[in-house]
């Protein structure tokens, strides 16, 4: 087909609003389903076209993308009763830009491949803003030629795209990608309490260590934030969670015993305990308020 | 003075050597003292003087550097019976740039002050490569007036010289910076070891993660190392041992418990056992070999 089909866009909250609207904005006609129809009221302004559930909008759709919330949605998506392998004319493609199991990437491809479909796993990295500029880093995991088949769309979304190898590959490194931040957080928050307790200016040590050997995006960019005490979210405390849930499970499934993300896991259930049950609702850099609680039970 | 005096250089290993050679390169006189003289060869054929001891080589100097090991070496440079304090005619200024206590920092400056000396903690980031490029951050604690008198000659050894506070905010701003490498390393650790067991191409992933949210220095820098099997030290084990025990035991003064930096040293604790023993000689990416020793163990 190339990229003048009809494309189906399934999910349109913070991140795929914008992701459909580069799609939009490039002339591409794009089907929209979302569980709350007032949310795609913004892409149906712009020319989309709405559709009552995943299979009326996968029906004759060369690709369907989807990006929702947690795998058990993914699953509805696709694999439901009327989900897109369920349509009466069913895609040629179907791209999962959730972060999800790895293993229901795998289990997607199965059945699409069953019914004639391509299947991509897609998922991304760079948060709102990533989606809004289209500079997401974009995993992605299937047949070569099904990634190359979509990969002119992908590439309307991010600024790096690239294969990471079968079904379910795109879904493990992002899975190695919030290993890395959980970790990273970890360390972020622990240094920034203890620059504080210790008398220091945090903003001025950031400006000491955010460029060498202890550099992250986590300490340049969330580090200033909870330096002024801004924790509102980037990326939400219950999405991370999800995530570094999958992963410890994939780990589990492999034989592996990761530590640090068992640990990071533990005092993320710690932040959305915060708030009365709101932390899950909180970004990510929302950990050292966790932290300074845990430390100051202890001394209080 | 200004940057015309004399200039006592203490310390002359993978670190000291390159930084008091960018003081003879800029026209400064320097006397060098170090535990064994054949290590200060390089500097005294390039026109450093030798001396036989600290207090020797502080003899009538103005400022005095410090580049040492262990908090022990800098209390015995400094403070020992031929200690740079006990020079015939002390320094005005000594400048230790060792990783070390912070509250060793304090004694320091309290002991100088007595005799009419300044004293200014300087230590650095940036490792042997920022050394030789004179591109280190350079973290200082210490009396204001201290530290502008010796700002001169730190900024012909780093790129970035900030001023973190009183006598031991430098030492406790690198505590922070090791903070933060500590569980940015048990990140990056899990995360190539995960991307392996779910057969993943480590570089490749490394290309999809390291410049979005879980970038940092570590996955970038001694991501591809240990990609390659390379584990030569561009930083020792066993002096990041030394400084996550320093860490841990200001942070247990201050009433912290930084549950992540105590794992990274529990796992760095590992990496010295690896090789018989001689794990400690190898550089901090090497963690990635105790994860994979741990982690077989459970299932071999």
């Amino acid at each position: 087909m190339g990229t003048a089909g009809r494309i189906a866009w399934i999910g349109t909250g913070v991140m795929g609003e914008p992701m459909a609207g580069h799609l939009l904005a490039a002339g591409v006609g794009v089907v929209v389903h979302t569980r709350t129809r007032e949310r795609a009221e913004g892409l149906l302004r712009r020319g989309a076209t709405w559709a009552d559930s995943p299979a009326e909008a996968a029906d004759g759709a060369e690709i369907v993308f989807s990006m929702v919330g947690y795998p058990r949605d993914v699953e509805a998506v696709h694999l439901g009763a009327d989900g897109t392998l369920a349509a009466a004319t069913p895609p040629s493609y179907i791209v999962d830009m959730t972060t999800s199991r790895p293993s229901l990437a795998e289990r997607l491809a199965d059945r699409a491949r069953a019914v004639g479909v391509g299947s991509v796993d897609a998922p991304v990295s760079g948060g709102d803003v990533g989606a809004r500029e289209a500079t997401l880093s974009i995993m992605v995991g299937g047949a070569e030629s099904d990634v190359e088949a979509v990969r002119p769309l992908l590439e309307m979304l991010g600024g790096r795209v690239v294969r990471q190898g079968g079904p379910g590959a795109g879904q493990h490194t992002k899975m190695v990608n919030q290993i890395l931040i959980a970790s990273t957080m970890v360390g972020v928050c622990e240094g920034l309490l203890y620059a504080a307790r210790a008398g220091l200016d945090p903003a001025t040590v950031i400006g000491s260590v955010g460029t060498g050997a202890a550099g992250s995006w986590s300490i340049n960019t969330l580090g200033p934030r909870i330096v002024r005490r801004d924790f509102e979210p980037g990326f939400f405390v219950e999405h991370f969670i999800k995530d570094l849930a999958i992963a410890l499970d994939e780990a589990d499934r492999m034989g592996l015993t990761l530590q640090g993300l068992t640990l990071a896991r533990q005092l993320y259930e710690q932040v959305r305990l915060l708030d009365g049950g709101r932390g899950g609702r909180m970004g990510t850099q929302a950990l050292m308020l966790a932290l300074e609680r845990l430390n100051d039970a202890g001394h209080g």
